[in-house]
């Protein structure tokens, strides 16, 4: 049985001593299998969203509604379900901040992101066979808004993203650390109702890149790897600068 | 009265000695009162939502929100409150998943099946007395979609739940398993959205059912029942062999 | 000051010498106050969404979404918010369900009552004032309901309601008692997509007699009484009857 | 770099020696940025939701519904956020409340609703700059609303606002401390919906402050403020003279 293979290759490269840390590989297998249903559940409901095949092109509030509550749900749970095994990233903006301030080895780090992009195109590939060739829609700039302008956007509500992440699950004094996770879908809900008819929300470069590479369109697609990694990563420098109180110099979590 | 010697019929079946078990014939009657109610909630707003008889057809993506956030709210508390009853299956899909990794004996697997199928029955009978027979909707491939495709889809999105399942309320490690039967609920609602408008996004073979024997419209009903029980168990297979590191050789969860 | 005087006429009716019950006079206010929001709330988001003022006309499916939105997330948050103060039940049907299986005194149940109805009534007459007299959406059958399967539809509904309300906060097994007062809004506001263009789904006489007050539309006000009255009272003796297994002959919780 | 410099500032004006107490700096700091993101939010779903620029004019209950949505979650997990830090007041309503009751001082109250003020400027000038000019929808009363009507809605909207926020977070009999942040911006949601299409639902001076000033449209704008000022106190009296038995004389939480 295939199944066994796997496990016995999977236990052969990592010990799970340690029942807090799920091992590198069990980690990188949860974020390739978690950021595929995160993107396949997004992408789909973007693809039955869209009516036109315009990138950028403005929703009507209820459709973008629908879109940002799948995204807001599918990141809470899958976030929530992945939190134990990897950190529930499943998105590079939360794996480089990480990485930034060294909750994050640089050779996990690049395992993370490389199975976060492989996991997304996999997902935009089949989905693309599973609707006969519907059109992607992909992550763009809205009418009148300039790539500088949607940078910034990004940066804004990826900052969002992550600030919220460090004061809920990551700082020793939150008190809602359990439902943390859950919470982190939540914001990217608000989020993309607030930037959605601006720049697509991404806060998320897997959650771009797999559209571009499915339809060849990576129009201003810089923006949503800039952004993003800008955004986060500054968020965790200031956090952890400014607000977190108890600085033992110990690391915060190490399966994070 | 009759709630009296119903009591008294399950009093002398099922001893409940054990305050964590609730015993089988309670746990069968809890999965037959819940998915009727899940039904009964889940159906009456699809045909609330359904213009048109045509099976298949698109919704407008915020009629389709709608119809997503009442599946999305029914499931997550319904399956909260049968948790400590029966597990809260309330869908063939998971119950077969348990079994399959023997966390559930035959017997009671085949009596939840026939409870969750008998409990679905009624509950599209009945909404076909209250509204005067309007047409039930049933689970149908939309526009261009191949049962194939189809199939896989109905297989992702049940994997996607179950996959969940056994990350949040199976797994010890999770930290979030009282939140856990509301977050099952919450990813149906995201793959409701994602999947909706390509298959109906059943992930829940009873939910089928009972559309199908109303309107006695059976077209590739087997769909419905492959795809749910297939990406159940893989969930099941998937997540057991790969993520769960304390395997200690005893059921993780008698009652489940 | 007016708070110094009132703080004074509870105190010397309301000894609250024990932590864990507010006395019954609080409990009442709390009834009051907790019932005016929710009915405010409710009534205000439902005379914003009516543009004609045809009672029992059906609404469009994401019109109504935000209806039961405004409906789940004040009920669950209010109800949470007077758990510890008198139970937060805010609906005749909870308070009778209670009083049935012996949770509540009569004389604690006729001043709830009595209280709930007060606060749905200056709800919506102060809403008619701050509108300028703009029409109160009552609870009305949709085209085609009658009277008998109008019922039958509140009955499931409020079954549904106290089921959960049942398993989830006075199970004693229940492992989801903190957050089931937000579920059961969680599980108004998917009732309310299911049943809202065929009854209104109401699953509450005060949040019903209010508006017919305010209006003098009385048109079939029983079916809003009786369907929540015996719904309820039929999941409270359907759960504590066959679903309670340590059936240990104390009050379940005093103050509930 | 920047970051040392201000957080060798913050350091040497704030000792935080208590853990429980981030101390003045760092609150004041978390108000900013907290109320800069809420701002940035909703104000920013705000305008992808408004196709007039008319102020006042009622949008579909679908569109308000996505709005409500954007303000509650962003509420819900900002608040949550930064609970720990400052209280997570973001709102001088809430800010002023507690000060009414003695839970902050004189001098913190000035120093968190200037933040807040300032938050709220910074975010409508950015938006304005990131949308090329687009209007910013101000708070303003409905068609045939009075002054003195969208008053007393503003009242009661945060009165219940601040009620569920002493009730759930300050009360210490409470049992849903935990997720009290979270349920506070979901009642946000709720009374959006509710009062929406007739005074915006402000609940929050700061919230109205920054479209104001951007556009230069101040017309009612004194209802924003004496509103939301009025019904949190009065909250504030009626929870704490009638509803908090345990009156031992102490401080509820210092850090709040």
């Amino acid at each position: 049985m295939a199944a066994k293979l796997v496990q016995k290759f999977v236990d052969s490269y990592d010990d799970g001593k340690d029942t807090q840390d799920a091992g590198c590989v069990r980690a990188v297998l949860a974020e390739l299998i978690l950021t595929f249903l995160f993107v396949f559940t997004g992408v789909s409901a973007s693809m039955a969203a869209g009516s036109s095949g315009k990138p950028g092109e403005a929703m009507p509030m209820a459709t973008l509604a629908a879109v940002a509550i799948a995204h807001a749900l599918a990141a809470g749970v899958l976030v929530t379900a992945g939190f134990h095994v990897s950190g529930g990233h499943l998105n590079p903006a939360v794996t480089v901040a990480m990485m930034v301030r060294g909750h994050l080895t640089k050779l996990r780090t690049v395992l993370y992101v490389a199975a976060q992009l492989l996991a997304s195109s996999l997902a935009c590939l089949l989905l693309r066979y599973l609707t006969d060739g519907m059109v992607t829609p992909v992550h763009a700039l809205g009418a009148g808004i300039r790539p500088m302008q949607g940078l910034v956007m990004e940066v804004i509500l990826t900052f969002s993203l992550l600030f919220v992440t460090y004061a809920m699950i990551l700082d020793p004094r939150s008190q809602a650390r359990t439902i943390g996770p859950l919470l982190t879908g939540l914001i990217v809900g608000a989020n993309s109702l607030a930037g959605g008819n601006f720049t697509g929300a991404s806060m998320n470069p897997a959650r771009s890149f797999g559209p571009a590479l499915a339809t060849g369109n990576w129009t201003h697609h810089w923006v949503y790897w800039l952004g993003p990694l800008l955004g986060g990563s500054l968020a965790a420098v200031v956090y952890e600068s400014l607000f977190v109180v108890n600085k033992s110099h110990e690391p915060l979590l190490n399966d994070f």
